[in-house]
C-alpha cells in the first residue's frame, strides 16, 4: 500500500467513525455507515496501482498485488492469510503464425505500444498474445474460415463441400465461448486453429477504435483461456480436487482431457484482414460475414496456406489466493462468500481490477463498521482469486479443496469480475431475485440519480419499445407490471462456477454495463487504466455503486434471522425453463418431419454454380418422456408457495430453536439439485438445473441434462435426466414440505 | 436488323412451319410449336447490339432500337409502328460534388473503363452518373448522414439532436425507393442530397466485386429517377394526360410537384466513404452502420463539409414506344396487352434489355405460329416501351394518352423487365395467381430440368427450413401443401404501374432472379453484355424461360373462352391484407398506449455520453371503424367462392351469347377497385387494393388507403377509406353475383 491510500483510510475510518457514534444501528442507518466507507477515489488509486505492471498468474506484479491486498484486509481488520495452490500453467516460449502463400507475410507478436496509453510500453513482464491450454505445435497448411466455429457453422461447410481436415482453421470471435472454437475445430479434423476479433461486433462496428474512442483496434488481440471449461474447469491435471503445494496422483498432461491438442493462437483484425482477403473457394453464407471490407469466402482449397507454430513452457505456477474474514457473532459456521479475482491477462483494468477495487471498498467499509463496534450475525469470507483467466484455476482449486467444509457452512456466494459504466445487472439463484431487486432499489445510480433498479428497468422498457432490447417480453411485461425484474442465469465465465455447479452452492453474480467500452480491449494490453478512466467507468463511480449494491447483498443475509429468500421466484422461473424445453422438442420434431418430407427441394433450389447440399439427415425427434419433470415442477411450484406463504405468516414471529432448525433446514436446499453423476459426458458438473452450455460457454443451458439431451439428439438421455431432474425437484419440494412444518409449527 | 439476326430468324421459321404441319393445333401443341420459335441466340444476338451504345432517352441509339423493334415486328407479320411522345427529361450539364472541408477532395464524375468490360470505354454518348427530376442547385454545407433517409431514421436524428435544416444530407441506397430518400431530407430543410451505394447490400457484402465477380465496385454508381412516383408516375409536367407531341396545357417546371427542389446526386462507395469516415457528431444508431470499414457517425456538425452543383437541361426529348398488334380472330375489341421498355440508363444490358430481348422472342414465335396458320383469339398488343427509366414515361404518357381504348379494351397487362438467372417470380391481381402458378408448371427450368414451379417452390421449402426465406410462413405452408404458390402484390418500379393503379386493369408481372448478379451494376455503366453474359444469364437461357413462360400467359388468356381467372384467390388475398390492417391498428394501438406510459423511461436509460431522447409523444391510435371494410370482404369472399364454384359446374358449357355476357361482365371487373377520389394526397392513384407505398416507393401497399392512413395516423383518412374500400369491394361482389347469375342461368 502506497502513502497516498494509507491517507485515505485513515481519513474515511474517523469520519465513520463520527457517522456511527450518533445513532442505534438499525439495518437502514448500518447501510448509510457502510456506504460512508466507499470511495472511487480509494478505487482510481488501488486501481492506478495494481494496473502499473502485467499481473497474469506467475508475475511478479501478480504476488505483488496478492501481498499487497493481504497487507489492506490485515489493516482493515480482518483475519487474513494467501492460500497458495500450484497449477499447470503454459506460458509461451515462441508464437508463430505467418501466410506463407499466396505470398509470405508474417503476422502476430506483441501489440504495439500506443502514446495514448501510459502503459502499453510496459511489456517487458508481459506475455505475448495467445490462448492458454492451446496445444503446441508447429504445422504448414490451407486456411478455412470456420465463422464462429460453432456446429451449425461445420454445417453449413459440409453443405458446400468444404472440410478442415487436414487445414488450419480461422474462426472469429463470438457466438460461442472462445474454447469451442478450437475444440470443435479439433474434432472436425483441424490441426491449427486461429481466432481474430472481427470488427463487426468488436472493432469499429462498435464506435471510433482505440485511443480515438475505446472500441478494439486494427492491432487489438483478444487473449484468454482453450481449456474445455465446459468438461470442467480448474488445473487440467487435477480435475475434482485441489491442485495444494506438493500434491501428488496429478494426471499428465496428455491424459488431461481439457487441454487441446492442436496449436492455436488468437489474431487482430487488422492481421486476419490479410489472410482472408487472399481465400478463395466457396462464397461465405451470410452468416458468416463480418465486418472487414471485402467479400469473405471460406477458402478449404490452397488459396491461403499458413504457418502456425507454438511453443510453451507447461510447469507448474504458483496461485496466491487471499482469504479473509470476519467472524459471525451468532453463527460463525454460517458463511456468506464473496469473490473476485485479481490476476489479469495483462494489465487487467476493467478485468478484474474493477471490480477487485470494488470489493476492497467493500472490504474497507466492513472493517471500518467492525473497529465502530458493529459485528456480522453469521461469518463473512472474502475472497481475492488469483488465476481466474486461464480457467477459473485459483476459485476451482479452493474450492474443490475445501469442497466439505463449503458445504457445510456456506449460505452464498456472491461473485463479482470486470465493472463498467451502465446497467445494473445481476444472474444467479433465483430464490435470491427478490434481493437482487431489492438492493438494487437502496443504490443509486451515478449518472441518473434515481436507483440503480429503477435505471435498469427503464433500459428495459425504453429498447423493449424501441424493439432493440434483449426481446424477452416477459421481462419487459415484468418491468412494466412493476414486479421484479427477472435475474439471469448464469452459465460459466467467472469464479462462480465451481460453487453454484459443483458444490450446489446458491450464488449471485453482480455487474454493471452496457455503456462502457471495455469489450473493446477484452483482454488485450489496452485494458488498462488509462482506457478504463477514459471510456469504462470514468470517476469510478459504477465501481462505488457496485461495492454499495454487493455490500448489501451480504450485510442483508448476513444479519437475516433467515436468509431473505423467494423459493416461488425459483419455482416459476424453472417452470418456465420447462415450457421452454417442451417447445424446444415441439419445433425440433416439427422441423425435423419437415426436412424428412423434403427430399429433393435442396438440390432443385441449389444454385448450380454456388452449390449448397442438403442438410445431413437426421433422426427424428420422438416424443419424449418428459412427465417425470413436470411432475417435478408441479411439485416444487405447489411447496415453494406454501413455503413462501407460511414464512410470510409466521416467519417473523419463530421461536429461536425453530428458527435454528429453519435454518439448518433450508441452508443446504440448493445442494439438493446435484446429481452425484453429473451432466452426460461431464460428471465434474453435478447441478441440474444450471449449467454452462456445452455449445456456448460462458451462455448457461437451464435443466441442462434434458435440454442439450434434445439438441444433441440424445434422446435416451433427454428421458433419463428428464426423471433425474424431476428427482431433485421433488427432493427439493420435499425439503420445502419440512421447512414449511417446521414454520407452520404442524 | 443485322444480317446473323435475319439468318436465324428465317431458320427458326423453317423449322417450326416443318413442326407445325405434322398435327392440329391444339393448346398443348401451340405451345410446343411457340417454343420452338424461341432461342436463346436470337436473345444473345441482339442483346449484343442493343447493348452496344448508350441508349437512355434521347440517344442516338435509344432511336436505333426503336427503329430496330419496329422493322422486326414487321418483319415476324406484326402490324407495328411507333408512337412518339415529347416529354420533360433533364439531363446534365454539369455535376459537381466534392469535399471542401476538412480538406478539399474531388469526388463524383464518369465511372470508370475497366478493361474486362468491353462497353465500359464506351461512353462518349453517355451521361455521367445523376439522378432524374432532382432540383438544379449550387450548394456548401456540411453533411448529414441519414442512414435509408426514411421517417424512422429522422425520428433517430432528432433523438439524437440532430437535424439536417440548411444541411447536405447523405443516404444509402435500400430500404425504400431512391426518390424518397432526396424527397424527404428536402422535407426536412435539407438544402442538397448524397445518395451512395453502401457495400454492406450492395457491393463486397454481396460477393466478389466486379470485374472478379459480378458484386458492385467500389467506383459503381446507381443512377435512378428522382421523381415523386408516389405521387404520380410520368412526365411530371402533364399528370393525367399524354404528353403527345404539340400538346398544349403543361405545367410549369416549378408548378410540377413530383419535381425536386434541391440538387441531388448519386455516388460510388469509394467516394462515399472520404466522406463519412471524416464525420463527426454523434455515434450513428446500430440500424444506420453500413458496410464500410468505419465508425459511422451520423455528422450534422462542422466536421465535414460538401459542394454539391447540379445544372441540367431541361428541353423536351423525344421518346418512341414501339406498338405492335396481332388482331384477334374472334374478339379483336378484347386486347391482351404486353410489355417491356426498351431504354437503359447507359447500356441496359440486363435492366431492361435482357427482359425486352425476351419479350422480341415471344414476338418472333408468335410471328411465326400467325405464318403457320395460327390466330389468336384476342387482340395480342406488344409494347416496347422508352422512357421507363426516367419514371415510367414511355408506358404513363401512353396509357394516359389511350386510356378509355385501353379500358375498353383490354383484358389484361402482362409486364417484364430485366431478368438474370433464379427463381420465378410472379406479382399481380390475384385472381390470375393460378393461371401464373399453371404456366409455371410447364415450363422447363434451365438448370433443374424441372418445371421452374417445382424449382420455385423447392426454393421457398429450403428457405423455409434454413431459416432464411422470406419469413412468409404462410407461403411455405401453401408451398409444401402443394397448393399454388403466392403471386406478390405490386407496387410500382415498372411500367405495369399506370395499368393495374391507374386504370384498373389486371396486371401481371413476371421476372427470374435471385442467382444472377444484375444487382451490382444496377443503373451503372458496367451493366454491359459482358457483366450480364458472365455473372446475370450466361447463355440467356432464362431469357428463354421467361419467353416461354410469358407467351404462354399471353396464349392463354388470347385463346381462352372466358380468361382463366379464379376470384377466391382473390377475395383470400384480401382477406388477408385485412387481417394485416386489423393487426396493424391493434399492434399499434399497443404500442401507443406503452409509449403514454413511459413517461420517464427513456430519459433515465439514456446514456449521458451519448444521448438519446424520448420519441416525439403521439396521438393514440384510436379503434377505427374497419367494419365497412370487413363487410365489404366478407361480401367479396361469398360472391367470388359462388362465382367460382358456378363457373366450374357450368363453365365448359356455355352457349355463345351467355358466354359473351360473361366476359363483358368480368372484363371490367377489376375497375370497380377504382375509387374517382383516388388516394389521399395522390388522386393519379385510384386503385383501392393496390398502389405503391408512398414511404415505400417500389414496395407495394395494399388496402392502402386504410393501410397508410394508419401508419400515418391519418384516422379520419382510415375510417373514410375502410368505407370507400368496402363499397368498391362490395361493388366487386355484386358484379361477381351478376357473373354467377349468368353462368347459372338463375
Amino acid at each position: 500500500m502506497n502513502t497516498s491510500i494509507r491517507l485515505l483510510v485513515t481519513t474515511a475510518l474517523t469520519t465513520l467513525a463520527a457517522a456511527t457514534s450518533a445513532a442505534p444501528v438499525t439495518p437502514a442507518t448500518l447501510e448509510a455507515s457502510f456506504d460512508a466507507g466507499i470511495s472511487s477515489a480509494d478505487q482510481m488509486a488501488w486501481l492506478k496501482d495494481f494496473t502499473s505492471a502485467p499481473n497474469h498468474v506467475g508475475s511478479a506484479h501478480d504476488k505483488v498485488i496478492a501481498d499487497k491486498t493481504l497487507a489492506m484486509f490485515k489493516e482493515w481488520g480482518w483475519d487474513a492469510h494467501i492460500e497458495q495452490f500450484d497449477v499447470l500453467y503454459p506460458t509461451p516460449i515462441s508464437t508463430t503464425v505467418e501466410m506463407v502463400s499466396p505470398q509470405r507475410i508474417v503476422l502476430g507478436g506483441q501489440e504495439p505500444a500506443i502514446p495514448e496509453d501510459s502503459t502499453s510500453g510496459n511489456t517487458k513482464d508481459a506475455l505475448p498474445p495467445y490462448v492458454a491450454f492451446q496445444g503446441d505445435g508447429d504445422v504448414t497448411a490451407p486456411l478455412v474460415y470456420v465463422n464462429y466455429g460453432l456446429p451449425a457453422d461445420y454445417e453449413a461447410l459440409a453443405r458446400r463441400g468444404v472440410d478442415v481436415k487436414g487445414k488450419i482453421a480461422i474462426a472469429r470471435y463470438g457466438a460461442g465461448w472462445r474454447g469451442l472454437k478450437p475444440k470443435l475445430a479439433q474434432e472436425h479434423g483441424a490441426i491449427g486453429c486461429i481466432i481474430y476479433s472481427d470488427p463487426q461486433q468488436d472493432g469499429y462496428g462498435d464506435g471510433d477504435v482505440y485511443p480515438k474512442g475505446g472500441a478494439r483496434p486494427a492491432f487489438g488481440v483478444q487473449r484468454g483461456s482453450v481449456a474445455d471449461m465446459t468438461t470442467y474447469p480448474g488445473d487440467p491435471t487435477t480435475p475434482g480436487v485441489g491442485s495444494v503445494p506438493g500434491m501428488t496422483g496429478r494426471l499428465t498432461r496428455e491424459a488431461a482431457t481439457t487441454i487441446l491438442k492442436i496449436p492455436t493462437l488468437p489474431m487482430s483484425y487488422g492481421d486476419a484482414t490479410k489472410l482472408l482477403a487472399a481465400l478463395a473457394g466457396p462464397s461465405a453464407p451470410d452468416s458468416f460475414k463480418g465486418g472487414l471490407p471485402i467479400a469473405y469466402h471460406v477458402g478449404g482449397d490452397d488459396s491461403v496456406k499458413v504457418h502456425l507454430a507454438v511453443k510453451s513452457d507447461w510447469s507448474l505456477k504458483p496461485l496466491y489466493d487471499v482469504v479473509a474474514m470476519l467472524k459471525g457473532a451468532k453463527h460463525p459456521d454460517e458463511w456468506v462468500v464473496r469473490g473476485n479475482h485479481h490476476d489479469g491477462w495483462v494489465f487487467g483494468a476493467a478485468d478484474p481490477l474493477s471490480g477487485n477495487v470494488a470489493m476492497l471498498s467493500e472490504a474497507k467499509a466492513l472493517g471500518q463498521l467492525v473497529k465502530s463496534g458493529w459485528r456480522p450475525d453469521r461469518t463473512i469470507v472474502y475472497l481475492s482469486w488469483d488465476g481466474e483467466e486461464p480457467m477459473l484455476l485459483g476459485s476451482t482449486e479452493y474450492v474443490e479443496t475445501h469442497a466439505a467444509e463449503l458445504q457445510a457452512k456456506a449460505v452464498v456466494y456472491i461473485n463479482t469480475d470486470g465493472n463498467e459504466r451502465g446497467f445494473y445487472r445481476a444472474g444467479g439463484s433465483h430464490e435470491y431475485q427478490h434481493l437482487a431487486n431489492a438492493v438494487a432499489a437502496d443504490v443509486t445510480d451515478p449518472q441518473s440519480g434515481g436507483s440503480i433498479a429503477a435505471r435498469a428497468r427503464a433500459k428495459l422498457l425504453a429498447d423493449a419499445y424501441d424493439g432493440h432490447g434483449r426481446g424477452d417480453e416477459a421481462a419487459a411485461a415484468a418491468a412494466e407490471g412493476g414486479g421484479d425484474l427477472p435475474i439471469g442465469a448464469l452459465g460459466s465465465g467467472s469464479d462462480y462456477s465451481s460453487f453454484l455447479q459443483h458444490l450446489g452452492l446458491p450464488t449471485l453474480d453482480i455487474a454493471f454495463g452496457g455503456e462502457g467500452q471495455s469489450g473493446g480491449v477484452y483482454h488485450s494490453i489496452y485494458d488498462s487504466y488509462d482506457h478504463f478512466t477514459r471510456f469504462d467507468d470514468p470517476g469510478l463511480k459504477y465501481g462505488a455503486a457496485m461495492s454499495k449494491t454487493v455490500g448489501r447483498l451480504v450485510l442483508r443475509i448476513a444479519d437475516a434471522d433467515t436468509p431473505p429468500v423467494r423459493f416461488g421466484d425459483f419455482a416459476d422461473t424453472v417452470a418456465q425453463y420447462a415450457k421452454e424445453v417442451h417447445k424446444l422438442a415441439d419445433d425440433r420434431r416439427a422441423k425435423d418431419a419437415r426436412l424428412s418430407r423434403l427430399t429433393t427441394a435442396f438440390t432443385a433450389a441449389s444454385d448450380p454454380l454456388d452449390k449448397v447440399g442438403p442438410p445431413e439427415p437426421v433422426a427424428p425427434t420422438p416424443f419424449i418422456e418428459l412427465a417425470p419433470l413436470d411432475n417435478g415442477i408441479a411439485k416444487l411450484s405447489a411447496s415453494a408457495k406454501a413455503y413462501d406463504a407460511a414464512y410470510t405468516t409466521h416467519g417473523a414471529n419463530l421461536a429461536p430453536a425453530t428458527r435454528a432448525r429453519l435454518n439448518a433446514t433450508l441452508r443446504d436446499i440448493d445442494q439438493l439439485l446435484l446429481d452425484p453423476k453429473g451432466l452426460p459426458s461431464r460428471p465434474w458438473y453435478k447441478n441440474l438445473v444450471y449449467a454452462p452450455g456445452k455449445f456456448t460457454g460462458y451462455g448457461a443451458k437451464t435443466l441442462p441434462g434434458v435440454r442439450e439431451a434434445i439438441e444433441e439428439r440424445r434422446f435416451a438421455d433427454a428421458a433419463e435426466y428428464a426423471g433425474r431432474t424431476g428427482t431433485v425437484l421433488a427432493n427439493y419440494a420435499a425439503r420445502l414440505d419440512a421447512a414449511t412444518a417446521i414454520v407452520t409449527g404442524r
